[in-house]
């Protein structure tokens, strides 16, 4: 049984939840499998890169800040899946020895007319560095179980 | 040196890359590490949800078409990184014995201002399985280096 559903996700609200600090070791791994451009293996080609350094490929600090999201409450959400991203930006190069955390902020909430057993929630999801420095800024739908369907078609 | 420079991407054209098969140890041992949503771990608990089945994290099909962008043009292109994603859709899940093929549309070419030795193309980023099921559909800008920097600043 889920602890949150739809209802308990109001705009406007702003938490952040856990961290994550990245490694060297991880960030090679991660891109020698998905994303092998040399400014993600290698810190030479990294520091002739815009760059300027060994940086995460963009697709390992999404999935590291999914996994927040996972840890910080959808696990613990009666989620529905997702039906995408309207926005993704990375804004920092994300480096060994940088800790990450989520910030969410929920934008948007709305039942689903055709589907009243769910609404859709819009959040930004960004990771933030202990300097501020926000390395990720992430525009996101997530579809939420209702607590109580039927209950309002607001 | 690079084979590929902004000027080699034609507004307009259409192309499709190499392909990969997605195995059930992939999509758990992804899934497990970054989205361990029940529906991406368990093939009970896949079953039961929006998915219909096991399905890969969408952010394992991100990374998936990362590679794929790498191998099929982007390792021998003069690759300067990404701002970032404008539009990331999942369409359909993406299950264990799928295969997927990149299709790469070039969307946008303009040279920037700021920067005359790079240009960013915006391209739309789609996996497609054999039955033709697009299971994601991407809009990703890229920056890219010229050619001939200077020769015209069009």
């Amino acid at each position: 049984m889920a602890d949150f559903f739809f209802e308990d996700f109001i705009v406007g609200e702003v938490k952040t939840f856990g961290s994550h600090t990245m490694t060297e070791e991880e960030i090679v791994t991660f891109a020698r499998e998905f994303d092998p451009q040399p400014m993600h293996i290698d810190a030479a080609a990294g520091a002739k890169s815009v760059l300027g350094g060994l940086a995460a490929s963009g697709w390992h600090t999404c999935a590291i800040m999914m996994r927040l999201i996972c840890d910080g409450f959808l696990l613990r959400t009666a989620g529905m899946g997702s039906p995408g991203v309207t926005e993704n930006n990375w804004l920092a190069p994300v480096r060994p020895g940088d800790t990450l955390t989520l910030r969410r902020t929920v934008l948007e909430a709305r039942t689903s007319k055709s589907r009243p057993e769910m609404g859709l929630a819009t959040f930004r999801f960004e990771l933030v560095k202990p300097d501020k420095t926000v390395v990720v800024d992430q525009t996101c739908v997530i579809m939420i179980g209702r607590r109580n369907p039927g209950a309002r078609l607001a």
